[in-house]
């Protein structure tokens, strides 16, 4: 018996280990096509690249991210979805510090092997070091607000787009609700994230993620760009970190709201009962557990 | 017996509870996510969006909203689409007023969010709340027609897109004829709404949806656009209300007369059995339902 | 015994009149998006459409007609995949001229609809009715080809791209080497219809298809445009029309040299055992089948 | 039972026929479809392309490519692909430089069909034969670096590329990894070469396959363009040949690391069971097989 729980604890500790690798590669591989994809644009000066292509490799690379992760909800790739399911009592509050550090030192690493891979480039770019200006290339790894965008309507821009993610991504994984077909999931959130950057990547680059904008930032603050990149605009990083939580709240409390808390306890498709197992989420309301 | 009958009617109060959220939310997120779009294109003047990122963005919100809701047809998004399950006699003609005032209040929201987000962007803008003219928005929220385009021509283009709509949905969730695995209607639907988009795009902007148009064209006239939105053109406004029903009608006839009404009473695959329990069509011609 | 007989009879006629309506329908609903999305194109001056979006509208286009069919292949939507089809001993022969007719009826139809959905935007473009110049618009409904083409050139074009379209879409449908799952056939169909276009659609406009350039062709001649459509460049219109046949051979030809006739006559899939059922091919070699 | 020994042979060799002759047609397709869409954009100065539509056609040609091999790791149309199959244990090294020799041939005809295509286009554009200057056409078939990129950052810029592919690769055909639906790895496949191009095709073009890019510059340097097409930029040639090869021993490398070598040896999900069969790899860490 003691060997047995042996055995069980080091399985466990294996499966603890996967976890923390999976966190960096998805948001790694997410942070290095999404970056990639803006340099493109930026340093080819449009003629390999536009808009439509970086909603594009976003999209897809939240898809690939999650595939190589191998978690459904892609709670991996980003704080706010991680945050959700810890709202919804799905992961446990201990382990969000740790997922935030290793999401934010993924996109941090994914920031700088595109550094790397478009170095030349760069440097043939007058002015390519400057946060702010015509040839300015900060935006390549991190977001910041266009010229009409005040604090207060950025701030409700990132919490209107993080909550129709969340609301999006709940009603893809939630098995009470969701008829894709199983493994289509990741696709789906890809195409979530895809339409947010059609639709509200104007303002300031919905980053709707508080790791894929801080891990870059940091990245650039140290590889040239100097703090400038926190500073500017009053400290416009904050907004990216703390409004896509808000977000989160917002998402989960609609979601729940409209869903109705499932009161039928009955799956509708006998496929998705093994997606119920792994994605249980708790049948209370969401300001229950908050003591609300 | 008499509890189990209380039971039932309860469960049936919730189910029927759910829908009318489903409505307002699916709608909402089309909407959202569409409105979105052109706001950004329109906005960013063509930096941040192209008429094909539009294209997209709606198709895609159309599968978004769809898997929101739950309802493989798609019918609690478009006012016209309820029309043919109505015709079909698959929903009951006296939810239809409900349907569509719910749908249209979704629109109105979605419209509202959107507006929230780019408000500093409208603002920014000089002459943004005029509904004519180089610098007018009101073609964020709702449809107006072409220069070139006569009352009697966008009558006949929403009239044809709308049965084409009618006819591509029906020929998708038609369990005697979709040969597409099972969930991945959603998907397919967006695809019919992303080549309307590509091809039928440049009279009026493709409503074909009465609900997706008139609620946001309510808030615009709230919000500060005024009556102009409704009295433009001659009473525009009215087109892409009536114009879709007519093109329903049309289509639902043109389905029944090409398909056969299914004289032969066989699901061609077992895996659609489910789905026909789900989707039953009435075998008479809907002519016939008419007493024309 | 007899009564078995007169409903086995009439089941069958309802069938071929099934198939025969399933015809017009898949042409029309290809030529209808594909059209429209050329005619967006070049009657916005490229404000509402690029030349990739007339290749998405093509492909999904021929995606949603095959669903609409209800036929796998997409047979009933080009005589050259009938072509190929009777070649494989699918069809029969004698069937192949009423699916021509039907199918150039169908593209007749489909221009037609387009033709009445632009009427306003067609007037409204000074020398829109002309076949050559600036502002000649008979390129929306058929294929010219463009001023670099000699006819050689042409008519290989037209051979590459139907080979190219013939090898693709026996290897989607083939229940021997096809790993797709079942129901997906039409979506990647309609994928190798949006790369052709992508990469062959420069010289001439890629029509592959005798059907859709013929129908078109004779409507524009009715409708305004005159004789011309067919003597301009020295009768190119028969080059979209013969060309396709001979590509068509040539695929099949390098189809079977390269998948090898299956002589292992084993099936990859369970699944597929039913498709195999619909779509069994010869596995004699063509050149046989032809006495050669 | 010798007779069966003698069947058995035979069908071996029938086998193993099939498998030559798919690896030429794979690539030729892949080669096919990516480069026509070049030389659509290049050739018509941008009115019938975008660098997007060439990253759509690359990505979608190799899903079909794929399909058209009937070999979901795509091994077989990449040289880098079948190394990493070689490391880990899947191919024999001693068939390595037959694929390779296949891969490239297939490169070469698929350039060859296309330089067909395009002559017309070709011989109307002044200078067209050139390898440098304004309307050089060599970067059609092979690619070539951009003018800002050294030969040291090319390298890094290649090695990147493949390992991501790789990466990828592996996670979507692993079967203790991947949770995407059976028969949907090519496409899986396509997307991530579609991601690489929009955001790593700035620099040279992406070939991250020394068949793709060997092939066709035989081609160039035989059809009219000269040895300048191996001589320029000191060799640029060498690049794309060898560089990705030691990306893939990265991807690899990185792949085994962070997945943990499957320790559990437990598939997910029984319908995984096959593709296991058809893939497995090897638990061994890589470096160990080479003797690190």
């Amino acid at each position: 018996i003691r060997l047995n729980k042996v055995v069980m604890e080091e399985k466990k500790k294996i499966k603890s280990n996967k976890v923390k690798k999976n966190v960096n590669k998805g948001q790694l591989v997410l942070q290095m096509f999404g970056c990639g994809a803006v340099a493109q644009l930026v340093l080819s000066s449009g003629s390999h690249g536009l808009f439509l292509t970086v909603n594009f490799a976003f999209g897809f690379a939240a898809t690939l991210g999650i595939l190589v992760c191998g978690q459904i909800s892609g709670g991996h790739l980003n704080p706010a979805v991680t945050f959700a399911l810890c709202l919804l009592g799905r992961e446990r509050w201990r382990k969000f510090p740790m997922y935030f550090l290793f999401q934010t030192i993924g996109g941090f690493l994914g920031a700088a092997i595109i550094f790397g891979m478009y170095y030349d480039a760069l440097w043939d770019r007058p002015g390519a070091f400057n946060v702010t200006g015509p040839n300015a290339t900060a935006g390549i790894f991190a977001t910041y607000p266009g010229k009409h965008l005040t604090l207060v309507n950025g701030f409700f821009d990132q919490i209107i787009g993080t909550a129709a993610l969340i609301v999006c991504i709940l009603a893809i994984v939630d098995p009470y609700n969701n008829p894709i077909p199983q493994g289509l999931e990741a696709f789906t959130v890809g195409f979530v994230v895809l339409v947010i950057g059609l639709s509200m990547g104007f303002n300031s680059g919905y980053a709707v993620n508080p790791a894929r904008d801080l891990g870059p930032r940091l990245f650039t603050a140290m590889a040239g760009w100097g703090v400038e990149v926190f500073t500017v605009r009053n400290g416009w990083f904050l907004v990216p970190v703390f409004a896509p939580f808000l977000g989160t709240f917002i998402g989960v409390v609609i979601y729940q709201m409209m869903v109705g808390f499932h009161e039928e306890g009955e799956v509708r498709d006998r496929r998705n009962a093994e997606a119920e197992e792994n994605l249980r989420l708790t049948t209370a309301p969401v300001w229950c557990r908050l003591g609300i």
